[in-house]
């Protein structure tokens, strides 16, 4: 498209005009307004509205080789796991004058590909990563070196740092909880195991701490509601033990938790549910329930400040950082 | 960061060695796929990566003055809204090789000036915008001439192509429907109206069909759930009308109404409840309500439509699109 930019304004005439000094206006522009006052930006905005001055930014990015803008892909922007994990990736970044943009997998391993391709061909500073793909893979289509973090999904040969949780552990603990509750019946809600390794290992800690596990997998894709609800309700009768509902994921909690309780089944007594809970819907309804909560805002969190610490020049070792669950 | 380039290779040897036009590789690396066959890809994938090849991303920009990356401002990445329009944003925009990334306002009117100063600087090719901001405002921040499109946010002398919802006729039809019905009492419950134009169309809208009108509204930064509850059920019970419960935000079905049909208020005879939902969750409860869909991946589309057609060169009016609300 084309730019009208004022040829006679260049960087030093809005800083003569702001009264403050180039750097600052640099600092302005790269949008760093953390140690900035109001007033001091408000100047350097009405010196750039009154000169009409166009940074020239593509011509920057050739000269500093930084555009600091870092790419977040997260695995569906409709969890709100994958928001919240951007929620907290943006507010460390930005505090650096880094600005984080989201790009939305869709929960489409092809659609993720198409969108790394893009990536390694666009000057983002650095890939911060909830992948599908593995390593070898991403490291192949990115084809350029550039600072990678990778959160959430846990990967083995993975070349860079990650943060993850704990899943297996997390879910041996709120399992061996419920059994001390005298919950020795438990009944596992999930989408399709094999696709998912969080899944696998979130299975095999309920599995480590229970002898009766029945499942019931639920397709994302397609599946029947009622149908389901009968199946959950079949299942929980099936075994004469008090039974615990756990659901590997949110969604099937928010969905099938509210006619658990109006059909009277979850009563806290013979019958309750758990799972892993990242938004605050389940815990506002009635019966309480005690959940698993991972903070994705921290561990988004935590991988800027890894994605940073590399930005700085720092080696930082491929090590897996985690951050706990918390039953609550 | 440092860049490893092959200094040797460049895109005609790619398209030498996996046997395909140098338009062939340049589609390749724009993202623009569609139209390419996976063995295709894949050929040029191999190339690249034998022969290490790194396009100057930064030089071809300089050349094309096109990064082919639109910004998408949302107003706040946790509301499903915002997600399901970026999803129909990115499906329309990725069918012609531009790529949408997402940048989040969350609902944070000061922090959507900053990312503007900084989409404003970073050589983005447009701009889609859910804004908080007035046009004036965002196109003194933005300082340079960009393809830009409103969306969701109603915003009077704007400059740029609009796509949006009727709110008022929707909450008004709505309104209607319960009163053919016998509801001859609404309770609306929102977040501050002072604070956003369409909850005032929608709450505008209810007004214009029903008299008996009572209004809850909450705080959304702060509020006591059992407290709310409370205060909703003595509206309910007010008038010896047939009562509608009217939620202008979904979140407030999500958050209270569980609760409404555990304690029996809600039973769909004496008391029903509606408002403008955009997931399924509600949908899936016991009993079934008639709820308001806008259609946000329509919405999202429809503005990257928009945007496409500015890219190619159009002019396009700032006439307001209207995607029409449906109740169901």
């Amino acid at each position: 498209m084309a730019r009208k930019a004022n040829k006679n304004a260049n960087i030093k005439d809005v800083a003569a005009l702001a009264g403050v000094s180039i750097a600052t206006v640099s600092r302005f522009l790269n949008g760093n307004l953390g140690r900035m006052s109001k007033t001091t930006a408000d100047k350097v905005q009405d010196a750039i509205t009154k000169l009409k001055y166009v940074p020239n930014s593509v011509a920057r990015q050739m000269i500093t080789q930084s555009s600091k803008l870092i790419a977040v892909m997260v695995a569906n922007v409709d969890d709100y796991f994958s928001t919240e994990l951007f929620k907290g990736i943006s507010s460390i970044l930005e505090s650096q004058g880094y600005i984080g943009v989201l790009l939305d997998a869709n929960a489409d391993i092809e659609r993720e590909k198409t969108l790394l391709r893009a990536i390694g061909s666009r000057g983002f500073d650095g890939l911060i990563l909830q992948s599908f793909s593995n390593p070898q893979t991403v490291r192949e289509i990115l084809h350029q070196q550039m600072p990678v973090v990778s959160v959430d999904r846990e990967m083995d040969a993975c070349p860079w740092p990650q943060v993850i949780t704990d899943n297996y552990e997390a879910a041996k603990a709120a399992t061996t909880y419920f059994e001390k509750q005298g919950y020795q019946h438990v009944v596992v809600v999930t989408s399709e195991l094999a696709l998912s390794r969080t899944r696998q290992e979130r299975f095999r800690g309920i599995q480590a701490a229970a002898d009766n596990v029945d499942v019931l997998e639920v397709s994302e894709t397609s599946y029947n509601h009622s149908d389901v609800h009968q199946r959950l309700t079949q299942l929980i009768a099936k075994s004469d033990q008090k039974t615990v509902v756990f659901a590997l994921k949110e969604r099937w909690l928010l969905e099938f938790f509210p006619n658990l309780i109006v059909s009277g089944l979850i009563d806290n007594q013979d019958v309750t549910a758990t799972g892993f809970a990242d938004t605050d819907f389940i815990r506002r309804m009635e019966p309480k329930l005690t959940l698993i909560t991972q903070n994705p805002f921290l561990m988004g969190a935590s991988s800027a400040e890894l994605m940073l610490r590399q930005l700085a020049g720092e080696q930082v070792a491929p090590d897996k950082m985690i951050i706990p669950a918390k039953l609550q």
